[in-house]
């Protein structure tokens, strides 16, 4: 018989898996009930773990933080699936916005993601390597923080709190797949400036732009920009970095983040990172290949996934972006503006006015 | 002279009193003012003191997560303490209720729980045991956040805020009793469901049943729910679990958690568990006596305390449930719809109607 | 080329850096634009970064927590600020308040600093000495919780929440210069609850009566009576501490925080705090010396930036604590009650009332 080993490492890599699964919820949360919800993680499971087999046991993909498999994966696959939930509807939803309320707490949710990130994208390495993690990870949030601050006040001339919650996060991501191999601080901070400034025009103009206008998507909580476009970049720098390694002994001559006595061993860590034999080249394009796979995966399954999903079988919910279809007794703890302003109030008015018009004619 | 040692291992063990503490003021909140809070953990530490005292030095109880001396004694401590507080007033009190801002809030304080509930499970093991009593709580509390939730889901046809971040909680109290024992991730999983089936049980059906009808006990947060049946559940399954070892090697043939170098370790560290010299069944009668001891100290020293906190002379508060009782400056922030809809305004309402009557009798 | 190393150590020193930079923050929100915060930061960094070296290499001053060079370098850095800033318009404005879901978030946060303040005063510790900073921390803030909780009782009879969110963080700053050398828990939980008096009196009596009665200034957050006052009490009592050490081995003889076998380590420890060649009373000396300096250079330095932030070329901002005019979309997502109940609403309503009275003289 064949036993599931399970320690702290594998619970951390189904906390990855969790990852995914929170990312593809981010696209999709508001359209699709509960029962819903729970067959398209069973679905997205399937091919996540499928993904993450071909990329680390067939490309040998050098990916500390799940930029590629983790983050990637789960935005596109969510963006995916919104084909088949009433992409035009919730576009159009006056229920889809957030409160001041609402916006307080979601500082202190980004501020947990700040502090536990550097420890996310570190949790599976040891020795030199973690510590090389943790301050790439660091420096790069550093670096998207302030780009994501200055890129919101260059458009809008004031700063602006979707993109500062969630763009400040995306220099986690962007530096999630070389966190583990830049030796050089500017690199990291370079990295999380340039993930900042994408993430931040995904918000504030290429999301609403592709989204909603040309395609049928509709991405709730702006995963594409936060984990989907700083993923992908990852995965590109990642190649860039490696490229640049070649030929070169990896880190011995310019490793700044450590004492020299930690130099050979830092050679040692660099040997285990590439273990597919092989030279950087060929790492690089171990990561070219585990993008387009996981991207060819993530957008297939995930279309298939929301086709799935939006049969009439499912009993598609009515009243988008909204609480009490799911939750018990919220309805009467709304704030009162709740009901007032929702697409069910907008809809009766309407229905009035059409009712009077109809009266005055006859 | 005597002196007291501190060290971090002490400030520990100090958390632990200081959570009994906290989970018996969850049974009584909003029905005492300052002074008997003051007065009712002063008490309650005395006999907390005791009961640990004689569960670990004389039956050598085997209880890393506290679960008997700490969410067992609060639990009950503080249910029988409500005998003396106002029980039928408080039931019917309309003040009793959460807000949709508050219970966004109470979302970041059960996502905190989770989080640091396994490291408070090992915080005062070491090595193997801690590992294996990680791995457990976290599968534990896994088990209950998706029993909760079903349990929520078949009741009541949706979600339930109150059962979701309470019920979810309770695999971790579950587990906590046999978490440094368990070597099969199925049992911390279905352990932890049963406490989360027991938990939402507790709040949706047998709290309100026992303690609002049948005897005269209100319990504000539900802790008897979330602390005090998990807890006696963990205490049973510790003793079924080590009846099931007796004549067994542990954790040598069947210790999936680690990988096999650890297997001498772990037997190493079973020896210890059992510093009671004996044989599991002995250590199984251990768990026995210290619940039974657990509960008695517990309810006949809440009983006690919730009796000396009644007496007139600690000028009982009022109004139930609500902070401006002991908060300064807090009623003119109070959103408007809590004064609108309170117990004074019902009864003032009521009064008004009074007069009106006996004005037009007269 | 002289190369930047950059390691843990070194970004939890610009974490350090980063806290002073908060406290500032404190002192002067609400009354100063983007632009002038960010001036404002990177001046303060400046004579940050020289008191430090000043103090560290020059004097070799005693200051695991950066009670000295962070908490009081900070607040009276702000505090200074504040004299450009219109303080005499911003202690009168209506707009300075808290609400009752502000108080809620703010209560995460507090909770927050509780749980990371022992890490961040043994952060760049090791071994022994960083058990005595966790310990000493956590008596400490145990100490100023329960001082600051009586303080407000004692003054108004009821809790203030005010007080409570802030007063009782105090004691981690009021322990943070001498956190590493006390030796007796007595001692860290009196000098705790010494720090949480002097934060409560400054909050409810000192802060209002100096600050705004007497002198130009006005501190948004109260940071002088968090940060400030029990900064300046912490370098106070490491002077005092180091004194009673003056002629007896460290710690030696009354070690209590550690088992036997630590006491030959905890004296190795104590002759490494003792890196200035010379007795403990010369570390005495040396403390004085840095507060000293970091009162002059905090104050100086603070006072010329806010003059440089003050000149109009800043654009000062015509509302005073309001989010609007910094951020985008905030203004539509106000709770009705922060419309109704502002500066601006007041002016208003004065001007129309002048109108009137005008028309009505015409």
């Amino acid at each position: 018989m064949h036993k599931i080993r399970i320690d702290i490492a594998h619970l951390i890599a189904g906390d990855f898996a969790a990852g995914a699964a929170m990312i593809t919820f981010g696209a999709v949360l508001g359209k699709i009930n509960l029962q819903q919800m729970f067959f398209l993680v069973w679905w997205e499971m399937i091919w996540y773990g499928l993904n993450e087999a071909i990329c680390v046991n067939f490309f040998h993909v050098s990916d500390a933080g799940g930029s590629i498999l983790v983050h990637t994966f789960g935005a596109y696959f969510g963006v995916a699936c919104t084909y088949g939930f009433q992409p035009k509807r919730a576009s159009n939803s006056i229920n889809m916005q957030s409160s001041y309320q609402s916006e307080m707490v979601a500082v202190v949710g980004s501020i947990f993601l700040w502090m536990f990130w550097p420890s996310f994208n570190g949790g599976l390495s040891e020795g030199v390597t973690q510590h090389r993690i943790i301050c790439n990870t660091v420096l790069g949030i550093t670096g998207s923080v302030i780009s994501a601050a200055a890129t919101a006040r260059i458009l809008f001339g004031k700063l602006d709190m979707e993109i500062i919650l969630n763009a400040t996060l995306a220099g986690g991501v962007a530096v999630g797949s070389s966190c583990d191999l830049i030796c050089e601080p500017w690199a990291a901070i370079l990295i999380g400036m340039i993930g900042g400034i994408l993430s931040s025009l995904g918000f504030a103009k290429i999301g609403p732009w592709i989204m909603e206008s040309k395609v049928a998507l509709q991405d709730t909580c702006g995963v594409h920009s936060l984990h989907g476009m700083p993923g992908v970049f990852a995965a590109i720098v990642s190649m860039i970095y490696l490229c640049t390694l070649e030929g070169k002994g990896f880190p011995a001559d310019k490793f700044y983040f450590t004492d020299p006595s930690n130099y050979i061993e830092g050679a040692g860590t660099a040997n285990e990172v590439q273990n597919a034999p092989g030279t950087y080249n060929d790492q690089a394009v171990a990561q070219l290949k585990s993008l387009l796979v996981t991207l060819a995966i993530a957008i297939l399954s995930g279309l298939a996934g929301g086709f799935l999903c939006s049969m009439d079988c499912w009993k598609p919910i009515h009243s988008l972006f909204r609480d009490d279809d799911h939750f018990h007794h919220v309805l009467q703890k709304y704030p009162q503006h709740y009901l007032e302003i929702c697409d069910e109030a907008i809809e009766y008015a309407k229905q009035a006015i059409y009712e009077i018009q109809a009266a005055l004619i006859a």
